[in-house]
């Protein structure tokens, strides 16, 4: 396929991402399909041109794409391959926007491969803790990186085709990654930071006494605030996240556990320099990404 | 003593946090005496009305002051107290800025005690990532909470003067607290966030090769950014810190160690039901604080 101009694509669910999709894809001369659960989410996103058609049956849009994307909750995507595998247009193929891939991809390979259709996982690291179509814009995606997955029955074809559409946005790059490996970097770059931020939120504010809370929220300030910032996010999505990401979940916590020990080891063993040594990797480590995402982003500026 | 107009106050050390103070007390119409070890420093704080006066010796200046601010690193604070205890004015107080009390307090009752000289400590939650006295600024200790140590020993009269001498300040307000109960609360609301930053920081960047590290590289966004920002601090600086509250830090690390590994064993197990209540419940408290935070913000600005 060398031009997606005249293919159609259908986005499933119009939240805050399926929603900024359509948005981005205005200017691309790509038909937009949608469809939501909600008659009223359907009618309020062909009313903010999000897409340019919709139908009452979900089947009637499946039939008609050629790309479908599917921009639900975790659990949801692979449920919704499964019960709609028989409705997709032969040939045509389906990805997705969450954010563990290794299930997610399993089940749609396995559900739609006996009906022609291809299914290759995509990831674009976007978000913000707001949700809704109402919520959406057009720049969500900019600058966005997006990760594509390959596993030995992906179509070649079909992986290029889904690498083509991205492009369609003004995204940093497209990165073709093996759910294995991207369901271990999340759990490292993402997952892990809010099962820590967790653990510390319930140490510092769960408290014996109404004295111990007062001093407590007078106390903490803005070192804390950061750290804690993402436990403010959804439970039900962070289950839905962890859940579907159980092993390498597990085996990056288990990792950061047994660091944490050896930092609280080296304390109480009174073994300062190597708390000072450990310190001062995590500094270095630390300041050498803060200089590469800066380098990064001055570059996309100068783009 | 009801009136601090006529006293003078000798800041020793002029970095960010005691050239800040000078700054910060410039219409308070106390007599400001200043020391720094580099002569430089001194002269600059002169030039820069940071100070009202100063000398080559310190000796010339604790003799003369009715309050002494220590406003040196935690381990120089109580090596100060010793090396120079017999060169205060009897009668005088001294205080400090540190961010440990138990150790610092206990330095200071046990070698003023014998020359007459009244030691009460202070810990002023303020500051900034900076250093130096060119990085101060007299906004510096504005709606701060300033937490000023009782014991046993503590000489009444002695501990309302440093809370009226605070009180110069435009601060939100003084908290007298023990040197145990303090050092408990900043082990919880400041300390543990660092272990649990460096922690991951550590797993996360830490890497196995190039590849991985050019995918973590780029897999971390604002979510990392925001959890891992304080592990970019000075090591010595946290060293220090953490030498001089030991026992507070290794109690407060290990319950936290204890739950986080709580949490991660509710994945491993598949007790997702479990996870998502623990989740849901630091939603709760954090959310619960940030409003806390922000009614305590409005109150303050309606002043």
């Amino acid at each position: 396929m060398t031009s997606l101009a005249d293919k159609k694509v259908a986005i499933i669910g119009l939240g805050l991402l399926g929603a900024s999709l359509g948005l981005a894809l205005q200017k691309s001369g790509i038909r937009r399909l949608g469809w939501a659960r909600k008659s009223e989410t359907r009618s309020w996103c062909l009313e903010h041109n999000v897409i340019d058609e919709t139908a009452e049956n979900v089947t009637d849009v499946l039939r008609d794409a050629d790309i479908t994307v599917l921009c639900l909750p975790i659990p949801a995507i692979s449920q919704f391959i499964v019960e709609h595998a028989s409705e997709f247009k032969t040939g045509s193929i389906v990805t997705d926007i969450g954010s563990d891939k290794g299930v997610i991809v399993d089940a749609g390979e396995k559900a739609l491969k006996p009906y022609g259709v291809y299914f290759i996982g995509s990831h674009p690291m976007a978000g913000t803790e707001k949700s809704g179509c109402q919520a959406a814009f057009a720049e969500l995606y900019d600058n966005a990186e997006i990760f594509v997955t390959y596993t030995p029955e992906s179509d070649p074809a079909a992986l290029d085709t889904i690498e083509q559409f991205w492009h369609l946005l003004k995204i940093a790059r497209v990165k073709r990654i093996s759910p294995e490996v991207h369901d271990d970097l999340v759990a490292h770059t993402s997952h892990i930071s809010h099962l820590l931020a967790l653990a510390l939120t319930l140490s510092v504010l769960d408290c014996n006494s109404q004295e111990e809370e007062a001093l407590r929220y007078n106390g903490c300030a803005t070192g804390f605030r950061d750290t804690s910032r993402i436990v403010s996010s959804s439970p039900v999505m962070w289950r839905e996240i962890i859940e579907n990401n159980q092993s390498a979940v597990v085996a990056a916590a288990r990792k950061c556990e047994h660091i944490y020990h050896e930092i609280v080891s080296s304390i109480e063993e009174g073994d300062f320099d190597r708390f000072e040594m450990l310190f001062g990797r995590g500094k270095f480590l630390r300041d050498k990404w803060m200089d590469y995402k800066k380098a990064q982003r001055d570059q996309l500026e100068q783009k």
